[in-house]
């Protein structure tokens, strides 16, 4: 059986849980504390010298890290990864966009407020200033479309899903972003997973990409 | 003919103007100045809104953005990208990896101190640090293995090289990485491109991805 190691404070590992449920994939789960330096020990880095989750393992014992890569491993050859290669390069375009220039700020600042518990005012500004850039790059597109890449639910949005969802605990309000917010619904909705987290978990942090 | 918006200073860039060399592509380049504020005019931001470069307009006037999603287009179908389906993944998982956890340090760093003309000790200590453990678990890869991927060059290679072969730029020694020298030297070769930079050019800085 799949195994997948992570920590679901992580939107990143997320990612992964939920592509594996979508697709009825079974696997079993095993917890990586990253709070408590799970990702630092010797026996998780001869699994993943990078020190980071989520990393799969699959049936044959290969092994699989960063969380997007993952995602499309699975999604290969689902209707998840558009056919059109026009279509596939966007769908990527949006997924290293996503650890480039969304991951970095709306998750790292939903982590130190989150886990590492720091005021506002002790964080460093520019995450509060790139992470709502990104959701207003995400708002321009999504206000007259309805995924982010073609006419259906792709990788691209599993992949923006849940740091997006997620946002408000990082302190960034949604309410601006009408275009973000019905995509999310949409988004969850098709993937049958619940959009409005009880804020009692989650959370990321650079040992996870 | 395929139009390059790019900054010649920049290893995101660098990495298409390669790639389209390599495999014979015309295009046309034209040069958009990061430090001159070139990629936040209101002409550039509707080329792409995310203000980065590089951005590729396709000869029937598409664009995409994000450097490995335009090397990933290109190489489709090529022998750059492995047809087995976990080469592949594993592919993508240097590239997703080069943008959360090696070019945010190598490339930041080389851009702070060559651009910025920041002094070390005015750079923030964590981009040598981890600027460093990308070098070496690139190294603990490439000690007995000649490409990222595989047996042979892949798209992962030219994600990989310019800013590992531009790290010295960045105050980063490579003598204590000899897989990793001797991959530059490799994978340049199989490139054809001039694995010593003269050190006038090159750069990068978050306006790129």
């Amino acid at each position: 059986m799949i195994e997948v190691f992570g920590d679901e404070c992580s939107g990143n590992c997320l990612k992964v849980k939920w592509i594996l449920e979508y697709l009825h994939r079974p696997f079993r789960w095993t917890q990586v504390d990253i709070l408590r330096g799970e990702t630092r020990t010797p026996e998780f880095l001869a699994l993943n010298p990078a020190s980071q989750v989520p990393v799969v393992v699959l049936e044959d014992g290969r092994r699989l890290a960063q969380s997007n890569a993952i995602v499309l491993y699975f999604c290969e050859g689902t209707p998840l990864v558009p056919s059109d290669p026009f279509d596939r390069a966007r769908m990527l375009e949006w997924m290293f966009w996503e650890q480039y220039s969304h991951e970095p700020y709306l998750a790292v600042r939903r982590f130190q407020r989150l886990y590492l518990d720091r005021a506002d005012a002790e964080i460093d500004p520019r995450l509060m200033e790139r992470g709502t850039a990104a959701l207003a790059r995400m708002e321009a597109h999504l206000t007259d479309q309805r995924w982010l890449v073609g006419e259906t639910l792709s990788a691209a949005d599993v992949s923006l899903l849940p740091y997006t969802m997620l946002a408000p605990e990082g302190g960034f309000s949604l309410a601006e972003y009408p275009g973000v917010c019905s995509w999310i619904a949409r988004a969850s909705t098709a993937l049958g997973i619940d959009a409005k987290p009880d804020g009692d978990g989650n959370g990321a942090s650079d040992a996870t990409s």
